[in-house]
């Protein structure tokens, strides 16, 4: 059960009205790696978490600050729609080159739908889905899937930041940002404190027994893009990350198996060769090789 | 430009029909972290890649090979699928447990669609999705969003593994897994190296300025759910594993800024309060706290 | 900003594994209508709403108890989950209805993909869109809206009370019924203070000024289906519940206006017909009536 | 069965061209609450209705007018679009501020996809679905649902209204708003008169046994926000509108359930904690509180 | 304009229920090639036709047939659903495998969200797309596009036809069938015509210059994949249907361009190589080949 | 299995920066008739054709290509995205209409999310979905549906052609129509051969016995819309292409079916009317006709 303070986690006001710029932030608050992503990814790996303690409190102590994150960035939004110009029509622009960017550079549905209010969508306008959060009930691979969001979540922070002069955005993407570095460590840390306690490591799973899988091709890079500059990183030889293995480098691959070749589908479903129907002999040798 | 070979990278031919396991290797296709995804990720990645070299030959020499398990996992439900019975009606079932559990357990859509071919979706039936990529132009972040991708695909493959006996499927899958393993590694060896390069590192992105970002909240758990458990992992004290900072454990946090109050919204917008036409004093009362 | 309590809302537990029921509970969780869309909804309406003081704080008050009750349901579903088959296989059957069922029944992606756990989709599979928010800023018909989702939602989770019989299942389900008839009376309470308010009314925007639309047709039932037993109901005649008109039927509609004829496209857009290039004489004859 | 006139309903005929309106415009046509979205929502109601005569009729007649609404939107959409520039390139601008504003303010698919016709897309370019629309075969609900619906409508029609003054569009909206009123009023109408004829009410279901839900939460408002303005609107104390009970406030309330806490997956899933294949000592250290 | 007749244009009865062939007919409701897409992809030509007279007025009378059509699909599954059992639970199988088929093979949603009535979804659940419709103004490609469509339409038909032995089904499937022959026949006469009469042709745009197109590879076939049975087809040499060339096969194709090196992006991205703080000399190691 | 050539097929370099003209290229890329869709479509075309030999040879050819123009358009994007400013605030503008311009035209994730990278989207910003994609196994039906890609895609690169002066990216479009213009032909010439083989012919499916469709139906034009203009044309009266039949024209067609009257939906349902739980009498009156 959750609880909610009136106060925000920490400011967000901008300095000026800027509704480009409030498009813009949208990709923070609905985008794959904004706020909501990680929030919502967060919450359903905490109730999706079957090892109690330390690692779902960790989980769910992340998400719900993610949940504040969501509020300010919406509130940002909201702030930076406040007196912009409401006109839809190309006549509005009247010679000023301010007006026409606005009238290019903001998202018609911050006007007519939402009436000034953030929308939950991304910059582009694309609707937030439930496919864009990860909670597959292995944590080590959660945990990964997590730093490496937090990692996107922070470039793309620090590329609006770079975007912007406004000391009010700035101010609460500098918090941010902080915040996002915290986060980056924070799920490398329990990574590493997973492979502490023994419960999962690398390779993912790592209790897969290796009996199960094809060793022979588990430590061997394909040459299968022309010329072999990728021979010289440390991906092509020597030990691998998960202490398992010795990279190798397969200059030359060929298939390993023919090409595969199906036989007519069933006549109900009328695929082609279709034997449903006085089909004349050119099938037959069609398909005789 | 690309080459097609006739042959498959490796043998995807099952031992018999299964058109409930077609359903679920759907997953390994068409799902967020199926093949269709790593392959078009590494594709953009190496078409957006800006360092000539090591870096793009690795990223493409295994995006074309992920066009290889694309096909090697389609042609396996195109053959799964044959022989498949095509009720779908009730009565078909005619008491037959078996019957049931296809009529059931088969996506509608490898028949009437595809005609006993793969579809580009998930076991669920929902489309392959633009969104599942990523391609940020930072080589770090996106080769630790590969290293997650390939354990949630190894993951989901060796689950897929464990639910079937059907020799065949095993034999392709215990390929995949290996591959998965050795992708696993090779991102994260191709993240060290970046970092001896000096090209990028922790906190992603590492060149930002320190000084910009809120260095006082960047290292501190928000202990904002119950309990304290989270206080007893390497996340909450210790050394960061950038290299940069001291965990801290904010036991109990509390919001930094007030309560946003917005101001109404321009009267053309007919939000809530309204200003436009004959407001009564009302309005006022609501507006002065 | 927001706390989390580890103690749920009310409890969650079945009283035995049922993975089909799982399946359908997800349209309870992440269907157009379940709690997380009206979690969802009610924050953004919270964080859109421009008045200050008991409307905000009612939204806010819902809004965080909809988080609990995502809670719930990702708990309900993540249990009963639990020591379900795994099998994806036909053969797995042998000769088993129940079997059968479960291989049917069950969202392949709660054993591949969450292992287990609760998706952000609805009971078909799709994903959780952020398209099924609404949030406009005019709190009138926000309020609208959120008292048609508790009745649709409702009604969802009385059919799923039918469907089962699990006494777990049903004492929750009883529990978030309650809540729905709660939240029914609540925002249709808030309609009729807000216009106790003066600050808004039917026909919503209520402020905009009749003058500006078309009264000739504001209170018309144009009878353009077949038969008249619609002219029998009192939206066909009488006073109308906004007060301000009277119904009436229009029996025998005709267009008000004539064929839209459109000109040519632009030769550059090769539309039909195209000027841009060569064309001949015909293209006059057709264009000519 | 239906028949097409050539005639509109109403007259669709800009006074200029203006591809911006034109792009603003697509929300009222494809947008989630568009006249697509009602066209097809009553269709859906009136294709599932199980109650013959009037009711069914009423949808009827609605939804084929809401078809007749779709043609007028697109008919002024392709007109709007007819001689606006064609550039896709910066350096089209030349110094020109409203060119600018159309770069950036068309929809580039309004050019190279429909060659000036109406896309089936809302304002921000994203298609038109059929999550939008809600057929529950319970009418009550349906009713408040298109209620809403209609509110939703209308106000974003009066924002476009406000967003131009191009006569030609503004009479056709001023006719489209004239009809969003009947359309609310007609709704509210048809909610009372089920209620009339003893076949639905609140709370919706009204028929659900009131001994089933769990009534002793049926009508209290929890206080999960901080503050307590919500308990001085009429949604906290004095009769509830559906007649049935009596508003409280729950001031400081309490999770009614302890945390939940999960057993570990099977260990096919290797989920963490997995139990599958030589897990250490420290896997048992974790699971024990 | 439009209006509705009460009577279905063919009959819509199946003999008896069966939610299981009800979630099959929903591809041919609401599936890509289903009859609302061939219904609003008419609509859409229509509205967008910039050719008064014939053409417009064929695809008007086509696309009012095909409402008609979603509404007798619409009628057919909402029979078909009437009597299902409504169990969403896995102990109602009770040893009975065909109520095991129904648990598997009915959409939930068919009884949870709509009530036994019809989605605006395909037989996967997934809901219908605005992107499925193609209205491109240019009517050859576009009665092209729909000649395609009616075919893949018709195929899917044929094939629910021979899934079911259902009499009432199978009648009103012989009627829809036969529309797509209709169908089919129509568009590719419309084709013809649109070439007699000078408007368009192949390859479309016919208008668009010859000399602005490449005509060195205009008419070539690469063999991009391994092995030449290509050679032989008809595709490979002789004339082109167009009249415009003829085929010819190359052999051993090579990249006709380098391979492309991209420059750094600019600092404040921060992709990689970065160049924004501190960067070492490797970067410029790397950076020269 | 694939194998990569460092070369692009075609020189894709623009003369200069314009991330405006980057932004509609994109529709070119991921679009519904982008490279994406045909190269996958033609890529599980293949994976799913069950004719060994020429045909699949084909498929595949063009398959590969595909991929390589998918690679063009991406890399031509990401050089036009090189040096644009990457401001994402109002007063950036500075008098500068052609900064307004690329404010308003740019596709802000060009920026924020793929650091001047492509995106796997459509012009309006929307992702690329595997539902673009048509694979049925019934090779004519595919080839046709190919065939009308290839047109709607050659309109849209001559419609972008037209829309820009940029020589290198008027050679490298140059270059794609004349790709075209090939598919177009090939596709064509493919399912003439398919017919000279007597694989598959009008209507398709062709060998679905003409006894079981609806005869009577199967060659008429029902004159549904308004007006009789369409009777001129060759698609009423005279043969038909598929040589099986002549064209008729209804000009007064009537339902052929009474009104579909549905019975109440089961009491569990809550649907209207329900019979569940103390309805009055009124019911009754309802029902009974």
């Amino acid at each position: 059960m959750f609880f909610h303070y009136k106060g925000l986690q920490f400011e967000a006001k901008p300095d000026k009205t800027d509704p480009v710029l409030a498009k813009h932030l949208q990709e923070l608050l609905g985008g794959a790696f904004g706020e909501m992503t990680v929030a919502m990814q967060y919450l359903f790996q905490g109730w999706n978490c079957r090892v109690p303690g330390k690692y779902k409190d960790l989980i769910m102590d992340t998400a719900t600050e993610e949940l504040a994150h969501v509020e300010m960035i919406a509130t940002m939004i909201a702030r930076l729609l406040e007196g912009a110009p409401l006109e839809a029509q190309t006549d509005a622009v009247n010679g000023n080159p301010v007006v026409a960017a606005i009238i290019g550079g903001t998202n018609p549905q911050h006007k007519i739908v939402t009436g000034l209010g953030p929308a939950l969508t991304d910059s582009a306008g694309e609707a937030w889905s439930g496919k864009y959060i990860v909670a597959s009930g292995n944590l080590y691979a959660d945990f990964a899937t997590n730093a490496a969001a937090e990692m996107q979540g922070r470039l793309q922070a620090v590329r609006v930041y770079n975007m912007t002069d406004d000391p009010g955005v700035r101010q609460m993407l500098a918090f941010n940002i902080a915040r996002d570095t915290m986060h980056q460590n924070q799920w490398l840390a329990a990574m590493e404190e997973l492979e502490d306690d023994g419960l999962e490591g690398l390779p993912v799973p790592s209790h897969f027994p290796e009996s199960d899988q094809n060793n022979e091709h588990a430590y061997t890079l394909w040459n299968l893009s022309e010329g072999d500059d990728a021979a010289s990183g440390r991906w092509a030889s020597g030990a691998t990350p998960d202490g398992k293995g010795q990279f190798s480098f397969l200059a030359e691959p060929v298939p390993l198996a023919p090409e595969p070749v199906l036989p007519p589908a069933p006549p109900p479903l009328y695929g082609t060769p279709s034997t449903g129907g006085g089909l004349v002999q050119k099938v037959k040798d069609v398909l005789t090789p």
